[in-house]
């Protein structure tokens, strides 16, 4: 009885993705969803990324939390579209918060970001029409993540492993993370950068510039 | 009908957390739920607090991993008893599942620790019988996290904030943190500590002495 009503929660979830991405076909958007802990800093990343790309791409985005709307206020300085979920305690994105946020969003060929609930766990189990799930882990978060939050990691098109400037002063075992990854998701590209400092951050910006669904 | 269920789930829960909580009481066990994001330092704070204290008092541990047995493993190699938890992709412990956990440990008067799944949202809806909720933060993470992830912090009895030794390459607010959480919760102590190199873990130690239900 339990199992069904959760089967029939991500049936009527993935309906809804799917209305989302015909959407954003419809568009010529890319969504690319991104998840990762609270504090890995998804957001900083998102911030760099829209400085580096946002002459030569329309970039849009839509920032989910669980209560406030800080991010969204920092990104909208950038002046690109921006908008907040506020999810009042959910701990991750549906496709029927998204779909109620591109109601207020004019959808323009280039990227949607969607920035999901800081969260490892929950958020990689609801698809919300994206073409794409990034994974973003921070060196401070420790090698052993794909070990113990396995789905995240096997269903990211690309995992970002930001604050890079911290690896002098954390025993982040770069081999150790790999392997880990690798034995979940072979075909999962892998970015280190500091979005603080700027290093790495340009093989990623390639990669988003290339990115089509 | 969605939120019968689920305020039935809650209450079974409840009910189940109740008969975990008589059990610590008719044993002399406090009980304390360790909740925060993957990689906050949980384990290493833990692992540290054991060498502190298990001379003086008895501990265990209740391990809850969505997958792996690493933190168990590592934890195990300090001479305490450890059961582990796999949640198998559940994101966060629920009163029956240390119920379970229960069975395969024999009760001593001192501590016992449940290390939660790591996540800062959903295990913090989910009584299991603790004495105290203790959130985990550390200094990566962030100084803004009680406003986005207003409910553990709301809850919690301590929050030991980790990884101070990292306060020199990071911009943590530590001002900002603690209004924030003074807006939440009045009550709530802070430990700023860092389990690496040993600042700060005598007052939490003792702390930890002290405490009672």
């Amino acid at each position: 009885m339990e199992i069904k009503l959760v089967k029939n929660i991500l049936d009527v979830n993935d309906k809804l993705a799917e209305e989302n991405k015909t959407l954003f076909r419809e568009n010529k958007v890319t969504a690319i969803n991104i998840i990762g802990s609270p504090g890995s800093g998804k957001t900083t990343l998102l911030l760099k990324t829209i400085e580096a790309l946002k002459d030569e791409l329309n970039i849009q985005v839509i920032e989910g939390d669980i209560a406030s709307s800080i991010d969204a206020e920092t990104i909208s300085k950038k002046d690109v579209e921006v908008v907040q979920i506020n999810t009042e305690g959910e701990c991750h994105l549906d496709a029927n918060m998204i779909k109620q946020a591109l109601k207020n969003l004019d959808l323009k060929p280039g990227l949607l970001f969607v920035e999901n609930v800081g969260n490892l766990v929950c958020p990689a189990e609801f698809e919300i029409g994206e073409d794409f799930k990034v994974a973003v882990l921070s060196i401070p978060e420790g090698h052993d993540k794909p070990y113990k939050y396995p789905l995240i990691f096997s269903k990211a098109k690309a995992v970002v492993v930001t604050k890079s400037d911290l690896l002098p002063y954390i025993d982040f075992d770069m081999n150790a993370f790999r392997s880990g990854l690798a034995s979940l998701n072979q075909d999962c590209r892998v970015f280190v950068l500091s979005a603080k400092t700027g290093e790495g951050m340009q093989e990623w910006i390639d990669w988003l510039r290339q990115i089509r669904p």
